[in-house]
């Protein structure tokens, strides 16, 4: 392995350099390496693998909900991508445009997507004409291209692999309670999949996306107090079906503007489980999306009785259907014990000669770093509410780390002492104007407007204003 | 539904136009639409899933043989593309090039992979140091960019949905084993999957992969006669890794250059889907890779008995693992039924209230269009065995076809003759002199060098020089 000597090496400590520390697992963990190109990065076995994983829990959700997938072209033309004017505004700076090709310059510049409304919209504009075809619930899984100036592995790519979900409906209500359903949707990847504890909630005018009526989002908490989000929906009411002309003849047999939204959560979420969970050895993955949940490693595995023991116990635990794996492979158990921890495998068990006189194995579960001897014939018996205690455990410490790290301000210097610290700081506003100053102030910006909402003060301690609503403030990648 | 009045237009008849037969099923049948760029389409929710279903038969056929996913850089340094001479000899006409974004003009223009060794070995020339590295057995799903100047939906296009794997290994012999292994796992997509009878072989040297020291084809024979190269894989050799300097220490420890492959499959294989099994009446899907396997379509659905059965049947299939879906909207069955035909579904179940009396269902196989009554009860317990049979049936006329438009030509004159009527002709040649002239003569192309070899005649037909081999020609899309 050429990596060995990197990875012995130490990785900083999260609490001296968070952001190397950041780095340094990305490409020690095996999830990613740089590419010739700055900002793209190589997504390796590894980190792919926890993508997949999310985009099987997801892709399950959706169709359980009635979405279809679809795939559409990887280049829109320009004048086409100007039809909604928010929309062009927010994402022109950021394109990648085809200029030219092997034989011939284009006539046309083509926009490399950074998201498919367009494309979406010119679609559903021909194959939309009555209520009978609605709703329309499409996905797709793709890459996109985002001209960003500064890149960080996951966080922020030039190019991020993501699903985005646009929706067609014959009535607002409808088109609303999709967006919201998604929202829920996503907020479950959390829950039941990541143990990540998001934070739902509307984002300020100033925060909404380029084109939308209304954004709404999941944010997740870093370990370093700073803010992720991790994923929104999109209300658009009738913004681009009036500009694309998406019209359909409604129940009272009235020509109607169509209702639409979109969604989506990118790779993204792999730089939250990796902040939320890491710690200084590593990676720590949540038993669910973990690609490796249980390994095992024989102590002097060229013994008989390790290498039965090994080949039991591994057919076992896969014919249950955990993906489990063995490394048999020359190097030492205390270098195999570092990398699995390196790459956060939940469970680690190893079967050596001593232990298995008294039918026992040694067990290690990675989120605590206990070790247990157990009894061999016990592990597999004991290994689904292992892992379903793991989860929950992790959940309920990145939900705590959530609540020792949200405040409410009732003046502006708490605030900015508490922004300071890092976490949440929920505090009542009087709008845009107060927005604005808060981030010049402290570079916090507007996360989420709760959906209960209670003002803290009556007037906003930025702007000495009326107070209207309460927004939960960070810091944020 | 907008697309009734386009749909029960009659389609173009097969042998009147083949070409715009096949345009008209790929409308028609909702697997794809246009788009404003030419050459770039819409993948529909029905051609999609066509897509997803391969993909998911492969993935896991390329996981359970030890391939890993994962996701490479969409663009590519012009310079970086060079690298390798004959590769980029072969690409370069097709290459769209990115030259500018929103806020900058590049220094160097960056291509959109028309595919991706140059980035693989790249990568791989950073992680391979040792015999113990290998091999790497990497793959990535993904789409590519090719600058077609004529395309077809599905058989070429300016842009394509494929996966391509990439692999290095320490011998020689282990990097020729995997290119005849994957060429394997290939052709088992048509026999268990597709129901296609592929022929196998390897590329002559005109017609081999840029860059590859060998290229092994999956051909398949479309009802016209004319051949569909359906996948390939490449063995490399020592082509790239020389270039891209990927050195290892093998096992005497001295470094030696890795040997390397590459092999891809696209949605071009839905086209063969289409192009082999389709009718007048439509499509006919394979019961294995329909995304609706048995349509149930109610007739006079308000009857609460009508209803009741419905509702059971659809229940039942469905928990027994089927893909079946219900059409209860308000057009008429017999709109109904020319629809489902259209979209090539296996099965068709039609519940009406006087069949029902005798506790039985109308049956209908789309492959034959034969209708049976059958006892309610019956359904679910013959379906497993109608669909394999459906499937068997469906590849041995598949097969049929091959067989009967399978020649062997003794003379110039003879394979002219057999080349007009269509199928796959072969003929003993002298090399690539022969083979130039006969495309020049017939438009046809050496479709594959069977692996087994028998000399038809000892004189090549079109040079009079010795014959060296005998290849299958065919004309081909």
């Amino acid at each position: 392995m050429n990596n060995q000597k990197k990875l012995v090496d130490s990785v900083t400590s999260r609490d001296t350099d968070f952001a190397q520390w950041y780095t340094d697992l990305c490409l020690k963990a095996e999830l990613m390496d740089y590419s010739d190109v700055k900002g793209f990065i190589v997504y390796r076995p590894y980190g792919y693998a926890i993508w997949e994983g999310i985009m099987q829990f997801l892709d399950k959700k959706l169709k359980d909900t009635g979405h279809q997938n679809v795939y559409m072209p990887l280049l829109i033309p320009e004048s086409l991508f100007q039809k909604e004017k928010d929309h062009v505004e927010g994402f022109a700076p950021e394109t990648a445009m085809v200029t030219t090709t092997g034989y011939e310059n284009l006539t046309e510049r083509l926009i490399i997507r950074p998201t498919s409304e367009t494309l979406f919209c010119t679609h559903y504009q021909k194959i939309v004409n009555s209520y009978r075809d609605l709703p329309k619930l499409y996905n797709q899984w793709c890459s996109v291209v985002r001209w960003e100036k500064t890149t960080r592995p996951f966080l922020r790519g030039k190019e991020f692999l993501w699903q985005e979900g646009h929706t067609v409906h014959a009535t607002e209500a409808e088109a609303r309670k999709e967006t919201l359903d998604i929202l829920d949707i996503y907020a479950s990847i959390g829950r039941e999949l990541l143990a990540i504890p998001f934070v739902t909630g509307r984002k300020t005018e100033k925060e909404k996306f380029a084109g939308a009526m209304e954004t709404y989002s999941i944010e997740a908490l870093m370990h370093d107090g700073q803010a992720l989000q991790s994923g929104t929906t999109h209300y658009f009411g009738q913004n681009f079906s009036i500009p694309f002309d998406i019209k359909f003849t409604n129940v009272k047999n009235q020509l109607e503007y169509a209702y639409q939204t979109s969604w989506g959560v990118s790779t993204r979420l792999i730089g939250a489980v990796i902040m939320v969970h890491g710690d200084d050895e590593g990676l720590v993955l949540p038993p669910y999306i973990a690609p490796i949940q249980i390994v095992i490693i024989p102590i002097q595995s060229q013994k008989e009785s390790v290498k039965l023991a090994t080949d039991q116990l591994f057919a076992d635990l896969k014919k249950a259907g955990y993906r489990v794996s063995v490394d048999d492979t020359s190097k030492s158990p205390g270098w195999k014990f570092s990398e699995y921890e390196m790459k956060g495998v939940p469970v680690r068990i190893e079967i050596g000669p001593r232990d298995l006189e008294r039918n026992e194995v040694t067990l290690v579960t990675r989120h605590d770093r206990n070790k247990q001897i157990v009894k061999t014939t016990d592990v597999l018996p004991m290994m689904s509410k292992l892992l379903s205690d793991m989860h929950e455990t992790l959940y309920q410490r990145a939900l705590d780390h959530v609540t020792q790290h949200t405040y409410e301000a009732k003046t502006y210097d708490e605030f900015k002492a508490y922004i300071k610290q890092g976490g949440y700081v929920a505090m009542s506003i009087s709008g845009e104007e107060a927005e604005i100053q808060i981030k010049k102030d402290t570079t916090a910006t507007a996360r989420v407007i709760p959906f209960e909402q209670k003002l803290i003060t009556d007037v906003c301690p930025v702007t000495h204003q009326k107070a209207v609503q309460t927004v939960w403030f960070a810091r944020a990648y």
